[in-house]
């Protein structure tokens, strides 16, 4: 478990947190207790999951109305199943205040910001804004960066809300050109100050990656536990009473819900196509493997396989921060392109801060990383899209 | 955790372990402190680990020469790899004392009781038995019982070893029509004594349950591991640094000894080769309802998954202990075929007697179940295979 860096404060000071479900109830609770903010406000559409929210205390305010929930907030935060966050981001759109940051915590990144982004481009209004015969042009002030937290629970809803989910947890931010820098350097700060590390990734390889670590570890929970219900009910009930620590680890999520996991492989449904091909070829090959006695092909993917688990990423415990600085035109897109950089090399963003140099038209980005060796491997990344860097200690 | 029924006892004083790695070793531990045990003895073809094993204060004695370590026990246990365990017992079966029970804890148990239960039969002695011209004829007197428990860690050797790794797990025995039916009773108290509970099973079907519910999840977990590992190199770092919980769940036993998987799998073949068909076929089938956008169907797959999930049997507790009694012919075979009937219906054998009623050659099976409901399932099974018995309360 990791506290939040001493000193981290919120640059939002009112939060709006749209959905009270696991994640939206959980964020609701890390924020009200992170310095910097000084109001916390929930809605949700069901009247049930606002009352049980106020008796744990969650949120300063239960607000049943989006429109005056978002009202005032600096940040709002859509916490919605990732099936629905695309429509109750077009419905809320006109009730947000100007400038504020707007974020999601859903499973699906691309398609979403897609249809965000398109919101953004300035237009014409809508019937009730014509003015003397002319129609007026909405350009939009709200600034949206996607947001996937890496932390969950085979748990859902409200009463699982737990104010420490996320500390030491990866949150995923996918920027993209068309972010606005600031906003995402406010949002990251917001995050690490509840105690998350940020990784920035693009959307379509973020969408990529969690078809392989998390939607199809979902599919393969599901059909063995499926399979397995499947061989209990033709041979009696003592196949589940054989089941051992390590069925139960590779069922755990198959304890999900449904709903939810029926929107996320919807949202995201090529990407989990191609990887449940990538894993049906290569269980296919182990079969045969397994079929032709060909023993040293299978020793051989078991321990490629043990090399890997065992290099897992572990526990979040940040060393020496060092200081990467990065020359960078002052020009959009900039941004996404250097931080998702960091994030395919694995690099979590521990801090994050633009030296503006206004007469030059130039500045640079500071990168916070955990030690040399994760600031050598960005540099490399970043050399290869044309960046220079040096390496500042702190 | 489950402490052993007070005042049970092992009916054996003194075990030899044959094989000091994980299970062995935390068998030893176990045993060494179960009422009724005088001696543990261990040994181990490898001097490395006896003598980590001394230094853990694991048996009474360490015993280089597996002879010598057999010598004078009641019960041998053969805690060796699956691929060398009949080799093992067939080196060592003209050492046994007579009478004494033998078991072994291998996860696969059909080939081994076909090869043991070869050398059970009258035979004729070795060369060097030959007496005046005359062969010797051999008959064995050892009494041997398949036996495997359902409890073990990604972690292996004698340094993993764990005395209360048996508590409350399920330990499956595997009797045949030819096991002796005062064996498979002393060696199932020894084993309610360590705490653990027994659940019969036929060699047949209990490899097939295990192909679904171990060898297939470990296939699985291995495969995708591998996946991601080789996405992670494609496309950076990112894949592992977006790895939640739920991946670290489904990959942990990925971190198992390749060689003692192989062995596994090449001893288990044909019941894992269709635990992955069964398997296959189930994935591909929901790879097309994803495909073809057929999401009733997908929704379908993942409730079953979850309703099938939650009826997992949770942590052992004994309830109110109920006394089947079942008249039976005393005749060889009776024993496997009741108590197997009663594995197949998921029912533990809590604890077991046998009355003998010479005159009439008909006795009794009393088998203790855990309540009403598993007594009432036991009976219906029992009824199929032409068994009358009625419940006894204690």
């Amino acid at each position: 478990m990791t506290t939040p860096p001493a000193g981290a404060r919120s640059p939002f000071a009112r939060v709006a947190v749209v959905g009270c479900g696991l994640v939206g109830g959980s964020l609701a609770l890390a924020a009200a207790r992170t310095p910097g903010v000084a109001e916390v406000v929930v809605t949700d559409v069901d009247p049930d999951t606002l009352t049980r929210a106020a008796a744990r205390g969650i949120g300063h305010r239960r607000e049943p109305d989006p429109a005056a929930a978002v009202r005032g907030a600096d940040l709002v935060v859509l916490a919605t199943p990732v099936a629905v966050t695309s429509s109750v981001f077009q419905k809320l759109e006109s009730e947000l205040p100007p400038g504020v940051v707007v974020t999601d915590v859903g499973s699906v990144k691309a398609n979403l910001l897609r249809e965000v982004e398109a919101l953004s481009r300035p237009r014409a209004g809508a019937e009730g804004e014509r003015e003397g015969g002319q129609e007026a042009i909405v350009v939009p002030s709200w600034r949206f960066i996607g947001g996937h937290p890496m932390a969950g629970s085979e748990r859902s809803g409200v009463d699982a809300a737990d104010g420490t989910l996320f500390q030491g947890a990866t949150w995923v931010l996918t920027p993209t050109p068309r972010s606005d820098p600031a906003a995402f350097e406010a949002l990251s700060a917001f995050l690490r100050a509840l105690g998350a590390r940020v990784l920035a990734v693009e959307p379509e390889l973020h969408d990529q990656l969690v078809a392989v670590a998390s939607h199809l570890p979902q599919v393969l929970a599901s059909t063995l536990m499926d399979e397995a219900a499947e061989a209990a009910r033709r041979s009696g009930e003592a196949v589940l009473a054989v089941a051992a620590g390590g069925f139960r680890d590779a069922t755990r999520v198959a304890g999900s819900d449904p709903e939810l996991w029926v929107g996320i492989l919807r949202e995201n449904r090529d990407a989990v196509l191609t990887a449940i091909d990538g894993f049906l070829a290569r269980l296919r090959a182990l079969r045969t493997a397994v079929d032709t006695g060909t023993w040293d092909e299978v020793h051989a993917l078991l321990d490629r396989a043990r090399t890997a688990q065992r290099q897992l990423p572990t526990k979040y415990r940040v060393g020496r921060l060092v200081d990467l600085v990065i020359p960078v035109e002052d020009h959009p897109g900039v941004l996404s392109e250097v931080t998702t950089a960091l994030g395919e090399a694995g690099v979590n963003i521990e801090d994050l801060a633009m030296r503006h140099a206004t007469e030059l038209e130039r500045g640079a980005l500071l990168v916070a990383v955990d030690g040399e060796d994760a600031a050598h491997r960005a540099q490399r990344v970043l050399a290869r899209r044309g960046f220079a860097s040096h390496v500042e200690p702190r």
